[in-house]
């Protein structure tokens, strides 16, 4: 049977950087050619970034991106690559608007091009606003095997394009993706792969970003499926990592062209000899899907390294209280950028105990951050007394100078400030807002709480099985968690359990279940009220927290959207 | 020929009050009954309110949609006005998804419902994530008259469901809108409206509603079209009207059913006999689009006093610094809320010249405003001391110390904080964040700056017409705008001229030229250079903005969707 060496290039491009993505294409292909490739894949709109967002309505970026694709394909054939059919993603407009392409560079020009056609428009997508879908499909002869493709959202449909391909004939299918990560997304993505491989006829070859975008991060997770559904390779998580795999392909794929129900395909001939028969490389791993705790961390991890170097800064700062959150995001931000990019602060009140300041102090050691302490009595005094602040008011003001002191640090020392807050207390509006609220990126912004402390276990548990330090002091996972912004406070005292609080919440935020869905399942009236209404009230407070990495189908900010001024109640 | 007696209802629903809307459907049907109109028109989805967002996902809501709907039909007959045909618009759900709904409640029951076909996905509109299209047309007859109806944005498209009435035939075509206000939208609609009336053969009755929701406002601007397109009646903008219209009607539409291109065409009878001939009322006025400055103004004070309103605040506090924004955004609240609701904060700052503490206590006393001083300079002194802080980072610190006295006088007093901010300084992000941009509601979010003081001219002229004070302190108009962040600062030192300035926002934000086409259009390479780099580093700044009135085509927040990650530049 005809072989074909394929290599599948699981990369992290920079939204809006044509110039360096450029660059990356290069390098990457330029490996794959060293290890003899025939094709090498790269993700969705691999040339631009993912997503562009409102970027594609603009005709200059758009006529960048096309000028930046035929460029490239110059430079690929200048640098020796050009024997590589390189499919990459890009921007395309035309006449009828904007559109998700991908191209296939060879020979130094650009000699196959295809819009996506299924634009997905739910939760993080809103392709309807910008992209055009595509009804033409061109197959590319390459060493004699035809070679389709299919744009991401292409390949969740059923019917659609691949099935197009399997009726007009293809050797081989391959897909470039931009598929953000999810807490258990890879358990869909195989099945689902597997059918499409089936549909086609043929083999699939699956290629996702990797990289952290704003809210999203991208797992990677890019793998090839026999025409059966056999998982042949599969890339690790969260790295950029080049896969190259041998396939003898049977390469009797009939040629035919036209159209097929909405599809026109085309036929565009590369190259009609086969490949002399050549000595096959060992097959590649199959990597192991992450365990659950350790995707999560990964995830978290990226979207903020990603979030703080794609945008410039070095170093991060912000507020150690020695609770179980803000350590956390100590260990997160340690994982991303080293402990010596972390400028932690103490900004003890006078209701702050003592055990709190010393957990903080010890956890900076642990990570080897950069450790300060700002009491923030004086501050407050002023405001208090100037004001006539008390109750919730005066609590309030105290979270508000932690805020403008780590923001006032920031300004003078350029760091980026974190925001601590889980997905919990965004939920239900447990969060002062320009106080705890303030800063750049809040990394565990879509963790719940009960996650968090899993993940801090978690990541301690690893840290021996290496005999390295916990990163997190014992103490801030076993304290009952306490805001300290009045003596003896605990979140208890306003909140139920964490325990049932996540409970509540995965069903009426994750799964939308409604009152009497929520009564059904034996949460008592009161305690449902009273979370729904907290909910429902926090909408504006949630709107003005910053981003931070989505890892869960209903992220704050990205996914949700409803309106602040809303008078509907359940019940 | 046949007459009918139409009756158009222009009404504020405010969104997710099903109960509280249904009240208000049942109150103007009342008065359309009493003036013994035979049919009334209420806007899209005015059971549910506009835009009801992803609670149009929610089961529970658009089941408790459906069963209010049921319950109004009987209520409305209760009320003795069941021979009135109500066309109210609602959220439905069935077994393909949810729906942008509309139906004619008759005698106490349901007995029409359509679905709109066309579902905006642009600007501010998301209609595709959330509802699927319907292709189903019920024609009611009512008193021998064919009555079709059609949703919003089915006419704004050519074709569709408009032109498939007027083949099937029909004497009246109503339509429910919820059309949100944008500077010179009205322009448009009569000319729409008029294409449409022609398309179907009959008159047609748009109905729009009033009101902000959130960072919208509707303005009405309801009409009625004749068939040759006159235009025979027009609602006055921004209020609640009902319009009250004899029509003579030829009678003579085919009855024909089935499918029309895409869409199913369904007749249902209410009533065959034509109404026994009465003397008509007098034809209602036409109301005249009100002036440029006069429409901006009223769209800004509705959007603020049904922001403030809808989410149950009565009182209002901000920073007054006798500067042009915060006395535009005094004279706004004075307008919507009364000046007795309004706290104004005098904030000194060490910086702050005496004109500008006499400029403001001016204001306040011109609106009748409540009005205190809170200098800031003992709060400022203790960060700077103690942070060491300097430069920009001082500035800040004192914006930010405004921010936290603010918010904290919120909390003492329950008022609801504004920020003064205009688009302009939004756009190129000259403004603190977590310091003048903190607040609930940003009234002239979307004002850009020359189009403040412009305002500020306008309503002080309307003030001296009418024989009343002029709100508006000339001096505050007059005086070169500052931060007054460190000794002699103008904004000037930082900024290009604001009317220089303002022109290269409309052509880059508005108008999405890019970098060849600025410098086409005459600007210098400098200032483009400068400018275009100020906006786009100033993404992440705009998304913590609070909500603020929209009243251009692309409002930061509302309709523009960048990433803050992005190293795409212009140029």
């Amino acid at each position: 049977m005809p072989q074909l060496r394929i290599a599948a290039a699981q990369v992290n491009s920079r939204v809006g950087d044509l110039a360096g993505n450029a660059d990356l294409i290069v390098a990457w292909t330029r490996k794959a050619a060293e290890q003899g490739a025939h094709l090498v894949v790269f993700p969705e709109m691999c040339l631009t970034g993912y997503p562009v967002e409102d970027l594609a309505l603009r005709e200059s970026f758009a006529a960048a991106s096309k000028r930046a694709l035929e460029d490239l394909a110059v430079r690929l054939a200048d640098a020796g690559c050009g024997s590589v059919a390189a499919y990459v993603g890009y921007l395309d407009a035309d006449s009828v608007g904007p559109r998700n392409a991908a191209a296939v560079l060879y020979e130094g020009a650009v000699v196959a091009t295809q819009f996506k056609h299924h634009l997905p428009n739910y939760g993080v997508f809103d392709e309807r606003r910008y992209y055009k879908p595509g009804t033409e499909l061109d197959i590319v002869q390459l060493h004699g095997l035809e070679v389709g493709m299919v744009i991401c959202e292409d390949i969740w449909q059923d019917g659609g394009p691949v099935a197009a391909l399997g009726q007009a004939g293809v050797d081989l299918v391959v897909s470039p993706n931009a598929s953000p990560y999810e807490r258990n997304k890879d358990d869909q993505r195989l099945p689902l792969v597997a059918r499409r491989a089936a549909e086609a006829g043929a083999p699939l070859v699956y290629v996702n970003l990797i990289g952290g975008q704003d809210e999203l991060v991208f797992d990677g997770d890019s793998m090839v499926v026999s025409v059966d559904g056999t998982l042949l390779t599969r890339a690790p998580q969260f790295v950029e990592h080049l896969t190259v795999l041998d396939m003898d392909l049977p390469g009797t794929a009939p040629r035919t062209e036209g159209q097929f129900g909405e599809f026109l395909v085309r036929r565009i001939s590369l190259s009609s000899a086969p490949v002399p028969s050549y000595q096959p490389l060992p097959p590649p791993p199959v990597a192991e899907p992450l365990p659950e705790e350790a995707e999560v961390w990964f995830a978290l991890v990226t979207g903020l390294r990603d979030y703080v170097h794609k945008n410039g800064f070095r170093s991060v700062t912000f507020g150690m209280s020695g609770g179980i959150d803000s350590a956390v995001v100590a260990a997160l931000a340690a994982d991303a950028l080293g402990g010596s990019a972390i400028y932690g602060v103490s900004m003890p009140s006078t209701y702050s105990s003592s055990h709190s300041k010393d957990d903080a102090a010890d956890l900076a050691r642990r990570i080897g951050a950069h450790y300060s302490v700002q009491p923030i009595a004086d501050m407050v005094d002023v405001f208090v007394r100037q004001l006539g602040l008390t109750g919730l008011a005066e609590e309030n003001v105290q979270a508000r100078c932690r805020g403008v002191t780590l923001m006032g640090l920031s300004n003078q020392h350029g760091h980026l400030v974190l925001a601590t807050g889980n997905k919990t207390e965004l939920a239900v509006g447990y969060s002062t807002i320009y106080g705890d609220a303030v800063g750049g990126f809040a990394p565990i912004k879509d963790v719940p709480k009960t996650l968090v402390w899993q993940l801090a276990r978690w990541r301690n548990a690893e840290a021996e099985k290496r005999g390295e330090i916990p990163p997190i002091p014992e103490n801030s996972i076993t304290k009952p968690p306490s805001a300290e912004l009045r003596p003896g406070q605990l979140d208890t005292d306003s909140l139920p359990d964490y325990e049932l609080l996540d409970d509540i919440l995965d069903d009426y935020v994750e799964g939308d279940r409604g009152y009497s869905d929520l009564l059904a399942q034996g949460f008592s009236a009161e305690v449902i009220d009273k979370v729904l209404r907290m909910v429902d009230l926090a909408e504006y407070k949630r709107r003005q927290y910053p981003p931070g990495t989505k890892i869960t189908l209903k992220a704050f900010g990205r996914d949700r959207r409803l309106p602040i001024t809303s008078a509907w109640r359940e019940g």
